[in-house]
Parts: structure tokens; sequence; C-alpha cells
């Protein structure tokens, strides 16, 4: 991973298209005094820079360039194939993807494309290249993004008629023999083998499940046609905009495309972070939802930080970050005053280059109106306003930090997450879920963590956490085997073959040549059905496993569930929070790494050397044990706030 | 509002062509004894009428009047346009209506057509001149209900071609110019601008939300569509049967279409009472399902009766009042003895011309056998026929009333619901629900209330309500401004323009003429997410306002929740029922109105110049506290039993 | 009922084609030595049998039965026509079923064919022939199994062209003249009538319900079509291969088509028992799913084998019995050690002549990867091994036993499932499930229950029960009459005509000559909404009964729901467990049988002479009141363990 020292800054996504051309000056120059160095804009604006084919207006978006270039601001130029305008999408009705239920989906909102359409990559193409050739080397522009968070609203995964020839493609391509495929795929289970590729349908309508080998290999299909289309902007704005940054938001909680594999043709990343949305869409349980409603989970955009970091190999930014209530959960309250400027120190502590918030001014019509900005409507500062200079004002007096190789590395990959999907076996079983808890668990011991793939580097870690992962390369076990790191397995991992199949060992497949332990059953239990012992549970998942080794932990009737061989751990079960923490507090103790038990949620997290400390609270929370003495603090206190930031600076190595 | 003098009637529904002709002069005499006067007939009975094309079959039906009128019986004759018949959908198939996931709503049940298909409004108009022809000047036909409940079963809205069609149509005629229409939707927003009006589809199977100015104009165009389908058959029914009323059955709480504007071509309006399904079906909870679960809601039939006295302008029927339990409802429990006399009486209090039970005998087959009747289907009185004969006997005694106008005014607006299911913003937001609580908030007082449109004339009231009014006009804006009468508005009032924007100057728009604050966010909470104070809560909806008022109800960090300006109230969230009530206590108490709280599951209601206490509880009640001395008394008793109504004769003066 | 009298033996499921030929000789070798005695083969290998069309591979199948023979098994044959291969599918696309909702249900798994097309129906006598042909007379082939879990994955009701013009088919065979059709379903009630049979369309996608009278002669058309394509099958078996047994395994709680009737085609009834599966997908609480979750719920695996030996007229198989872990449930626990023994026993002590597992090695590859085998996917015993082995060790020391008839007949036909779940009336209502508890509530006394459809012998039986039966036809009731047994008749019995409509006499219809009650009002109740009396309660449903009995139970208001009158009772709602219990102990006395309360979770079943008690508890019961002195016991023990099962020999006649 490579480090940064470029100093933080802040940014902001607009959309002049939206507003009187009279008002551009005026708000460039408020951006400016209000501490913001870089502005996004041109991200959906293709029918008014092409109202139609060949018809370009560039009057306008050269004029609002020039307006915030006036301003000293930097601009952050898009491509804007999320929104293909009506005129094209009529002129090629076939460009829609279809849903998994065989349904068009259709224009009237946004990514209403397939991106198997040969077509729809043409055009993709083309607007690129007209927007790039136009500002490639205008002076303002110092980077790229490519179209708007792919995959969100589930649209990765299109079943059209053009995804289904691609798919036969790259199956020929990647299979060569048709019987490759049908062993590959274990076909002849219900007499589904095929006798040439173009044979195959996708995998979906199916009378019952279909083959998961023939879902994963869709998965992975589709995962590529994101990466391509991407790559294929990408190659252009190379070509005529030297020099610049390219980047692409991802959107939280995104899984269906591999982040890591298509940010391979990007320099930066950069994600979405909308903590409240977040929180009241995905799996928190309804306390949770309450308790942190107006702060955000403790982990979640912590967990994206460090997972986004690693995406981008060290150079990543918060792309949009929520600045007041959005419209798009069940449920929109308001952040806790002061949560802005929280949130965006939070990314800072975690290494971002750059917090850039979504929006600069609340529109009053159409489908986001009830999306707060840092303006109101009626161009008044909305509350984040001022949590915005505030931020401005801390990172004035922040030095240029690198992020520090924190000690432990957790491993997620975007295919185990299709795979637990895929084959839960039990209800809600989802690999993403559980390197999310174990996260929780090593950030609740205090800990920094670096989220990477399999195929990251891993010497200098002292503790490599594996939550989930069904798919072990040989190359990764080799590195495993040579690494000084203390090393824990969670359940599934190395539990089947690249071809969704259990291994010929049993799981956990190749592990076995690390640690002398084999699978021999697994059972999922609904909740509820735990196996409680005096010290531990375990619920929702449970192997059985066959080993010589005497356990670490064992139920009442003498299985095994955690198993220790040398600096191997594999941990057989779903445990209990505690537990968890218990077992990584072992493991920190062997590698060296100095833990304490943070009161519930508080967290904490060193960036070169300021230290911060984080209250997700609602109430004041006393940190004193966390601080050095009041005078040494950069900011914050010892009874530290509801959405209070302590920070100090503490010595540059490692504790 | 009109007010109405004559006196109440009771009818019933029948179906002479679903029993053998030898029973119909049976039937009608036993109805007349029963005390019934009036009797529906030929709502669904197209198949019988014209068999094939052209081939009509009057002798039946013929048949059937006369031994009705014969009998004493008034007839309510119907167009019989829910059900066009197999022949007629197999010549035009594409006149079957199309739902919003694509798929056809195909011929076996009714209600299967769109309004928009020009072949079958063809067709409508046809029979519809057929019948009238045949009957429209009969001494027994008084009245006609056009089709039966437009809309039940979800069927405003059609996703069809012939919907397509008419809406581009529609949308060229009211905005003329597309660049008029792509401003007023702003659909620069995503590029989602058109060309021209034939570019424009309808709003449904988009990848996410449509745009909600596009949602609620293709809302306004349905609703117009069954407008003008109504008044097609009304047109021919003035021609061709003069003096008789025109009336529809609408359906309880079917919103989407506007049942005022459709109103205005009737003479009576009517609806369909059903308490027991009703709360079964809605949004009440659980706990309220079972305590009330064979009495209905205490508030449920008192807001309809209200709801359509205005729209019929003050002369309205129960078309088809509950004689049992019904088939359609998740659980269909059995009424307490007692319940239907009890709400007999109870629409009659609340100023209805007629009482006309659905159906005359359960019919022993197809989709609704297990529909209770007045009659079993074995030709056996049914429990409720004795509660008709108490009802009309209760109905002798009573004098012709009419319906005093009411100290209070709520205000309900087909489009505010339309609005609020388009844009929740919160899971579950409903304008009708929250004007339904309200209602209950006031009814709780003892507070009688019309329930009016926002065209309505409001001089004369004392209390002016408007729980949730997304839109004013500036005509409403102006009569608010010079109206006596206390007046509150609830969240969400005055947050859109009429094109589904914020305003320029923020909620409450053009209402900050009246009352100077300013709505600068707005917040969603889930259940549970309490905002909690000593004397009062919020939950679901949270306004946080910009004003120079003190307000009159504040949360503990100062904000504002309820201001107060010279006869102006602005209610900025959701708040408990008690809360609600002491606002409305204090407002009934400027305006000189006498208010009282009522024990729980009872209600009070003044017709002319009876009084009526009505006991929703499975329990008996004490209401002495409610009554005069028990000489007084017309019916009932101091200690109310359950399904009890008290009513007694008081001065023909407001109190 | 034909009683067995062979001896029980043991088999397993067998896909020689997974495996390398290899191994199949171990294999055949270490099942024999397992003790097993049988295995099915077969059942999903067309694409191996014929990898394209008319090239038929026999080798490998030779050669598989070949080894298995050699080893002294005994071979079930499967016509392998649920896996239609992907050449025949796409040589005639339209073989595919239609979901309800109008989508194709593709190939990509199985059971994707509609059993209604004619071209399908071809074929699947031509892979019929062919492979009858080849092994019919094969000194190994014993039986065969026709095409696999008719009805699973919700197969039976295809809503496609081909069942389309087939059902209007039927109808014209069934109906003559469609005026009789008209009239028996009462299509005058919404102008449903059809001219011809052409007209009539399948009855899904319809604005609202369906009539229950269309949908009713859907379903039996439906089930008619899945026993044809059966008969087709077994006509060419029976020529082809003479002497062999003829079975199908149905798959548990599929109801969709009357397997009573299909099985008239049939010699042996087998089913597929998956009772922690059954356990987790169907009704029971979540308590339930929690306490039985590594047991099965008692009565589940009881209930099918009572049902299944009536099914087969006293001759069935369990073909599939649950070996550890099954994939396809929401959660897949796994059995508690001990429990495949105990299945394996209990299906014994019911009368199975065959327990055959599935499968004998989980495949580590497809769908069912994660579903458990005897062995392991690396060929290594898995836990049921040792099980297996132990059961074939107790089964060599029962003599050859018959089941004896019981004193217990309780009624169930597939009939009353469909129109309950066409017209529930209440959420939820079920006939199968009212008569499973009723089943549960007879077992907990200690009784041993025979069940069969309307059409059986009654004469013999002491008590019959008929928990819920609609529709009962003269002759049914004609044996009612002169039956000597107590007979009592659950709600909605007698409910409706064979048309689905109301008799005229109102329900109990045709009974009200055995017993003179009238139902003359149903009503159904919420979950919570009890009619509580000091000694009982009723809940969910309730019928109000017109008659001169005094009844034996009454609720505080008098009305009666229990009926009793010479030897018929008619219970007129659901009541609670314990009172259902009272009832039938109270008969039970009647009749002269002696019954027992048995502790929770303990079943007792005599099978022959020899007497069993399970203890299907997760703790450790004493069952000493239930057994001989310990000298006299077969097995177990008095203080019977988790998964344990006692036996012992008593005497030969009835107690």
């Amino acid at each position: 991973m490579t480090l940064t020292s470029k100093k933080p800054r802040l940014g902001v996504c607009y959309y002049p298209e939206h507003w009187p051309r009279e008002w551009w000056a005026d708000d460039a120059a408020r951006m400016s005094a209000m501490g913001l160095a870089q502005v996004r804009i041109g991200e959906f604006a293709w029918s008014r820079i092409e109202p139609e084919r060949g018809q370009f207006d560039w009057a306008w978006l050269d004029d609002a360039i020039e307006t915030l270039h006036r301003a000293g601001l930097a601009v952050v130029m898009c491509t804007p194939t999320a929104t293909p305008p009506k005129w094209l999408v009529d002129s090629m009705p076939d460009m829609i993807a279809i849903d998994s239920a065989g349904k068009p989906r259709r224009f009237g909102s946004r990514r209403h494309y397939c991106f198997s359409h040969e077509g729809y990559r043409r055009e993709s193409q083309r607007i690129t290249r007209a927007v790039a050739e136009r500002y490639g080397r205008h002076p303002a522009v110092i980077a790229w993004q490519t179209d708007n968070e792919y995959g969100c609203h589930d649209t990765v995964l299109s079943w059209s008629p053009a995804a289904l020839v691609a798919f036969r493609r790259w199956l020929a391509e990647r299979y060569v023999d048709i019987e490759a495929l049908n062993s590959a795929w274990g076909n002849v289970f219900w007499s589904m083998e095929y006798r040439s590729f173009d044979a195959i349908d996708l995998p979906n309508l199916t009378v019952t499940e279909a083959n998961p080998a023939h879902l994963l290999d869709f998965r992975r299909f589709s995962s590529q046609q994101v990466k391509e289309f991407n790559r294929e902007q990408c190659l252009i704005l190379r070509e005529l905009s030297p020099g610049c940054d390219l980047t692409h938001n991802f959107m939280g909680f995104v899984t269906d495309f591999d982040h890591h594999d298509l940010a391979q043709d990007l320099d930066v990343a950069a994600w979405d972070s909308y903590p409240l949305g977040f929180l009241e869409q995905f799996w928190f349980s309804a306390d949770e939802k309450i308790r942190y409603a107006r702060q955000g989970h403790p982990d979640v955009s912590a967990f994206h930080h460090d997972l986004y970091r690693g995406v981008g190999c060290g150079r990543w930014w918060v792309m949009e970050q929520q600045p007041g209530p959005v419209n798009w959960a069940r449920y929109n309250p308001a952040p806790l005053p002061g949560m802005v400027r929280f949130w965006s120190l939070e990314a800072i502590a975690h290494g971002a280059e750059v917090v850039s918030y979504f929006r600069w001014r609340q529109a009053p019509f159409a489908q986001e109106q009830m999306h707060a900005g840092l303006l109101r409507p009626d161009r008044v500062d909305d509350v984040a306003a001022e949590e915005v200079r505030e931020t401005a004002a801390v990172l004035a007096r922040l030095d240029g930090h690198s992020s520090v190789k924190a000690d432990v590395a957790l491993i997620f990959d975007y295919q185990a997450e299709w795979m637990t999907a895929i084959q839960p076996h039990g209800a809600g079983f989802s690999a993403l879920r559980v390197c999310f808890e174990w996260y929780s668990a090593l950030r609740q011991l205090g800990l920094d963590i670096d989220i990477l793939p399999p195929s990251a580097e891993l010497s200098g870690y002292r503790m490599v956490v594996i939550p989930c992962l069904p798919v072990l390369s040989q190359t990764f076990v080799d590195q495993l085997r040579t690494v000084e790191a203390s090393v824990i397995y969670g359940p599934r991992t190395g539990s089947k073959t690249m071809h969704f199949s259990i291994p010929e060992n049993l799981p956990p497949g190749p592990l076995q040549s690390l640690l002398p332990i084999k699978v021999v059953r697994v059972e999922s239990l609904r909740e509820g059905l735990l196996e409680s012992e005096a010290d531990f549970s375990v619920s929702g998942w449970l192997e059985h496993v066959e080993s010589a080794l005497q356990p670490e932990l064992r139920l009442h009737d003498g299985r095994g569930v955690l198993f220790h061989h040398a600096r191997h751990r594999y941990l057989a079960g779903l445990v209990d929070s505690a537990t968890l923490q218990g077992i990584f507090r072992q493991m920190a103790s062997e590698g060296g790494i100095s833990v304490r038990s943070l009161p519930e949620g508080i967290r904490t997290r060193r960036h070169g050397n300021v230290h911060f400390v984080f209250n997700h609270c609602a109430e004041t929370r006393s940190v004193a044990a966390l601080l050095p003495g009041t005078d040494a603090l950069l900011m914050g206190a010892r009874e530290l706030p509801p959405a209070g930031v302590a920070a100090w600076v503490g010595d540059g190595v490692r504790k």
C-alpha cells in the first residue's frame, strides 16, 4: 500500500445546470470562503451537454468551469454515463437492463443501461471522449470521476439478451471446451449438461435454485463487464487528460462487482458516505437503529474508510459526505449537531485525501428534493455549512499526515460475499456481515485495521484476520505459510473450490496444509438456537471439525470450536462478540500489540502521529483514560460530548 | 353545503338475476315488510342484459323492476360497466388495464378495464344509453348508480398503452411546450429531459424512483380519466332519466382518484361501509384490531360519513352497509349483536339520507359466498334482518332532520394523499392517516366535524383544522386570511408547489404570509425514536422551524414544535394524541366551543336537534354524564351496553 | 387396507454418474456391508442416458447395475423425466411451465416441464419405454420409481398455453354444455358467463380473486394431469417390467395433486422424509422450531407415515430419509446423534417396507452440495453410516411384522386442502393443518391412527375423525350412517357442494341427515381474538350453529360449540389442544379404547406385536409408565435419552 502524505482537503458536489447562471459566481465565492478546495461537476449533465445526438452545447459548462476556476477552485469532472438521455435510449431501446424477473428497467430515473450492451459501450466512449477532449487539459480540472455509483440500485446484474450473448462468449473464452464447463459446474447433477456454449441461459427464472457454479460465473462475468466499461472510459481519459487523477465514487455496501479489481484502472478510490442511511437500510437491530439514529453505527463509516483505503492502495476520498437528512432510507432523521464535522474528521483520521460533501445546495425539485445540502434551497446556509467551516479550521491546524500501516490486516474479498449470497445455507449469512462484525470486535479493542484483498502483501502485519473467505488461492495460502503474523480464519474459509465445489479434502481445503483440521459437517442455526456454554456461545453457524489438536474452545459435548496450531487459528462458528474480542486480545498479545476495551460507542484512530477519539453516543462520555493531559489536546475534552472528537499528537512510531 | 331535510330511509342491494324468478315477489314483499324503501339492482348484470353484442334481453329485468315496483319499492338502477362480459373483452383485448409491473389485469373477476381505453369508453356509453333508454323514465326508478366502487382493487392507475397515449395527450394540453414540462418537473436533475411529449413514458418500471412530479401528474391524469368516464355516463343519464338522482358508491379508504372532483357530476355521494373489514385491513394496531374486532374502529365509519357528506355537498347515502361477516378481509369476524342497527343509526346521526344494506340475501356461489346478507342463502332471516326492523322502527319515531353545520371544519384533499404516497420520506407517512388521527382526537373531545375539500367555503366555522395539505392554492390562502375561525396547520402543509417542488421561500410556502415561520429541515423518525419531553412527545415526523415567534411547545433543546400567531397555529411534527387534544381544546375554548373528554370507545354526534351517544366498546359503559335525565331519552340508557345507542332531543341551536 | 408382512429392509439413493467409475464396486461392497438391500438409481440421468436425441449411451448404466447386482443389491430404477435435458427443452421451448404471474419456469434446475404439454408427454413415454426396454427384465431390478417428487417446487399448477388448451378440453368433457358450467360456477355473479368453452381462461392474473369454482376445477384438472402423466409411464412399465413394484416418491407436505388418486396406478407409495427441513419450513412456532430443531416435530414424520400407508393401501416406503443436515431449509441444523436410527425405526414402527437414505455420498458440486449423505464427499463414513448399521442390526432382531389396523381412522382429502387454500376466509386456514393438529392431539393420547381418504372402507374402526372435509359425497355419508364407530366432524365439514357452493340446506349439508344441526354463520378470528371460557377456548375459526340439541360445550352466551347426536359429534370451531384431547378421550372411552396422556415429546406406536416408545425431546425422559419390566425390553430403557427408542413385544391383539 502506498501511503499518502498530501494534506487533506474539502470539496463539494455541484450541479450548475440546476441553478440560474447568475448564481454561479456567488456560489463559487461562497465555496471558497467556506474552505472548500475542489468541486465535482458534470455528473448527470448529458442531456444538457448533448441535447440531441451530435449537437453539443459546451457554452454553459465552459462558463461554469471558468467561474469555479476564477474562484480558485479545482474541478473534478465526471463522465455523465449514469444518465443517458431519452433520445439515446429511444434510439436503441435494448440498451436497457433487464431485471432478474425478466422486466425491463426503463428510463425515468438513472442507471438505466446494461453494461453488456455494445451499442451503449460505444456511446459511453463517445461521450467520454467528447467531454475529455473539451476539458481534459483545462487547468482547473485535477481529476475525473467515471460514471456514478456503479451498481447502485442493483444495477450490476442485467438479465438482458445483450448480457446473455456476452456471457456465453465470456464462458467460451474461459472454458474453451463445453465439457470443461460441464465438469467444472457439476452439470451432471440434474442433467443440466450443455452441448454448446450457445445453449447456456442466464441463471434466472429457474424452477428452483440454479447451479451455484452457474450463478458464480455469472457474477464474475457481470463484475468483469463493469470493470471493462470503466476501463474503456479510463483509457480515453488517460489519453486526453494526462496527469489527472482518475477515480470512481463507490457506493457503501454495494458489493455486486469487485472494487479491488476495478480500481486497478483508477488512481484514487472514492466512496459515498451516508452514515444514517446505511444504518437504517442494513442489517442492524431495531435497537441499534434507534440508539445511533442520528450518529450512524460506530463502525460503518470506519469500515468503509479502511476498505477503500485498501481499494485505492492508500489513496482514497470521500466523494459524497452526508450533510444532513437524506431522502432515500426508510426513515431519514437529521444528524446530531456536530456530526458533519465529526464524520469529516473521522474520514481524515482514516487517511482520506479529500472529504467532499453532497451537495452544495439542496435541489427543490425532482427525486432528491428531500436530500439536504450545505445550503438550503433558498440559498441560505444549512446547518452543515458552519460545520464545514469548523472542519476546514481544524484541517488548517493539522499537518499533512500519512496513514500508518495498521498492525492488523483484515481480508475481505467481494467474491466471498457473492458466494454466501448465492448459497447462504442459513438465512441471512453474509461474508460481508461476518467481516463487519469481526472488524467491529477489533475496533472495540482500540485497534486500527487495514482491510485488504487476498492479493495484498501481508508482510509487516502482526495480526491477519480472515473472517470468511470460501475460496483460497494457492498463492494466498503460500503467503499465509510464510507470514509472521498471527492468523485467524473464520467459518467457511477454504470451504469451496474456484468452481463452487467442496474441496476434495473437505474444508478448509488448502488450509489443511497450515492447520491440521477437517470440517466434516456444517450446520446453520436459526436465531435463538444457541450452543451456549459457560463462557461463550455459538449462534447462526457451527462447524463440526475433526482434528488431533486440542481445541482452545469446546462445547459441552467436547466438540472443538477454536483450533490453534503454530501461528494459525481456526474458529469453527459464529461466536458472541465478547468471545471474539477475547481471542483477538490473545492474538494481539502474542504480536506485541497493546489493546484496550473501549466504552460503548467510543472509537479511536491514529493518523500519522495524531491520535483521535470519537464519541458516537448521543450522550457525553468520559474518555479520560484514552487521553493524555488536557494540555496536550489538539481538540476535544476528557468529557467528550455527543458528536465529540478529541485529538492529540503522539509518537510517530507504533505503540 | 346544502343541508338535507328529507327523512332518512333504508334500502338494500339486490341481484334478481342470482335467484329463481319465482322467489322475486316474495323477496319484494319481505323487503317492504322489513321497512326497506329502495332497492339497488342491475349493478353487475351486463352479461344477462346483453348476452351477446347487440342482443338485449330486457324481459327479466322488466319483470324484476315491476315486481319491486308493485311491492312499493323504489329502484336505484345501475350502469353495469364494472363487469364487462367476456365477449366484449374478447372483442377488444387491449381494453384490459395493465398493472405497474407490466402484467395484464385479466377477465375473471371485476373491474377489468382501463379508464383510458377509447373503445371501452364507447362501450360504457353504449350500454349506459341502452339501460337508460329502457328504464330512465320508469316510475319506480328514483336514482342511478354509475358503475361500482371506482378504484377498488387498485384499478385507477393503469399502465397500459391506451393510458400512455392519453397521458401524453393530457400533458401536451396541460403544458403545451415540452420545455415548460421539463422545467416544471425539474427534468434536468438526472438528464431526464424530453424533446417531445411523445417521448414521455408512464412512470413505472424505472430503475429507482421516478420523478415525483412525473408521478403526481400521472395520478392527476388518472383521476381525471375516472372523472371523465363517470361524466360520460352522467350526461347520458341526465338526458334520458331526468329528475333522478345520480350517485356513485365510493369505497372506503380508496383515495386514488379525487372524489370531490368526480362528485361534481353527481347529485348524491354514496359510500360502502364495511367497518370490520376496514379495521382489519388498514393501519390499526394489533391491539385495536382485537379490541374493536366486532364493532369496528370508533372513528372509521364516522370519518367516512363526514367525508362523504362533504363530497356530496350535504347529500349522501350509505349504499352498502355491512350486515354480518364479510369475506374479503384477512380475518372476518361476526359483528356483535346489535352492531347493524348501531351502524345504521350512526349513519343517520351523521346525516345519511339512505342506509342501504349489502346484500339482500347471501349468495351461495362465486366470489362472495362468504359475505353475509340480510337473509341467509336458505332464504331464512339472518341476524341483521331483525336489526333492520328495529332500525326502521327507530326511524319512524325520528322526525326528518337536517345535519347542522359543524363547528369544526377539517380539510382533506385527495391530492395530499397522492403526494405523501409518492414521497412518504418516512415509511408509512400518509396524509390520510394524519387527517384520520386528528379527526379522532377531535372526536374524542365530543366535537362534530365537517370534512371538506380546500375549495369549500369556510365562513361560519369556529375551528379549521388542516392536518396535512402540501399544496396550497392562493385562493385557499386568501380564504384562510379572512376566515374568522382559529386555524391549525399540520406538518407538510404548504411544503410543495403544484409541480411537486419545494417552495422558493421554503415550507410552509404561502402560509408564511399568515404566520411568520419557515421550515428549514424535516426529519422522519422510525417507530420508537421519540423526542419525548415532560409533557408531550413527537414521533414519526419532526420539522425544524425558524421563527421569531415564541413557540407554545418546545423540545428540550429549545426548538419549537407549536407556533401560534393571531388565529393561526402551525404544528411542526406528529405529536401524541393527548397533546393534540390539548391543542384542540385550547382552540375550541378560543372559539367558544364546549368540549368534553369522552371515555374510550364512546362517541357522540348531533343531528338536527337529536343528540346521539354511541358505545363502540365490547363492554357496557356508563355515559350518564353525557345524557339528560332518563325520562328524556328517545332511546338507550345511562349504562350503555355494547353496541348501544342513546339519543335524546335537545335544543336546535349550537351548544 | 392390505397389511404387509414382508420384513422391512434398508436402501439408499445412488447416482453412479456423479462418481468415477472406479469407485462403483467399492461403493457397492460398502453398501452391502452396511446392511443396505436396495439401491435407487437413474433418477436424474437423462442427459447421460441420451446425450442427444436418439443417441443412447447405455454402457455406463449397464455397468452400474451389474456392479450393484454382483454385490447382491437390488435395484430400484427410475424414469428420468424430472430433468429433461437442454437439447430436449430447446427443441420444444413451450414445454416449459408458466408460473401464476405469467413467467416461464426455465431450464437450469429441475421439474422444468408442464404436465399438459403433449409433446413432453410423448417424450416422457419415449424415454420411459427406452429405459424399461433396457432394464425392465433385468434380474436386479425389483421396482420402478416414476419421475421424482411430483409437485415439488410448486410445479403442479402450470399457467401455460398448453394447460389452457387442455383445461378447456377437460371442462368441455366434464360439463358438455357451457350453460351447465356457467350455472355450476355461478358465473352470473359478476357477469362472468362464458358463451363457449374456448372463451374460458386460466384463473390467474384476475383483478381481484377469481371464482373459487373456477379455481377448484383448475386444481382438479391439474391434479388429473399429474395422474395421467404418471399413468402413461406406469402402463409402459407394467408392459415391459412385469412383476416389479411401481412406486413414486411423494414429497412431504406437497398437496397440490391428489396422491390417493395417483397411487391407484402404483403398487407402493413412497415418501421423502426430511424431518428437520419440514419443521423449519412449515407453520410451526418459533418455539417449536427451536425446541425440536435437531429432532423434528414429534408428529410430522408419523403423520406422513400414516398418510402414505393409506395412500399405498398398506404398502409404503420411505424413499429418501434425511441422513444429516439438508441444504434447502431456511436454516439447516444437524440432527442429534441417533436421530437417523430413530427416524428409521419410527418408519418401521409405522409399517414401512423400506427405509432408503438420501443419499449414499454427499455430492461436492451443484445445487445439493450442502446436503449430507451416508458418506462424506471424501468417501469417509459420515455420522449416519454407523446409525444405519445399528438400524440394520435392530431389524435383524425383529420378526417380519404387519401393521395392525388402527382403532382410529382420520380422514384426509387433498381436495379439502385445495378448497381451504382457495378460500381460507381467515388467513392461514388450512384443512391439512387442522388434520395435523387433530392427529397430534390423538397421538398425545397414545393412539395409533390410520389416515384415509373419504373413499376408504371404515368398517372395523372404533373412532372416525374427520377434521375438515368441505365436500361430502353421498356415498361417504351413507357409509358414515352405518359405521359403528364414534364419529366426529370438524369445522367446515360439509360446508360446500362439489361446485364450491354453499349447500342449499346450509352446512354441514348432507351431514344434517346424521346430526340435526345447521351452521348459519362462520367467522374467522385473528390471532389473539379468543373466545375464552373457563374450561376451553376457541381461536381462529368459530361457527354459529342452530340446533335443538343440547351442546356439550358452549360459550358464555349460550352458543354451542360441540354437538353430539347418537354416534356423531360436530365441533363448530378450532379449540385448544387440551379440549380436543378431552373430546377424543371421551370418544375413545365410548369405543372401548384405552388412552393415556403421553409426556411432551414422547410418542408410541405399535407394529404387529412390537410396541415402540420414541423420545423426541432433547432431554432424557422417564417413560417407565409406558414400558413393561426392563427385562422384557427389546431395546431402550425406562430413562429414555434424547433420540432414544424403546421397544418390547406385547400381545398380538388390540389393547
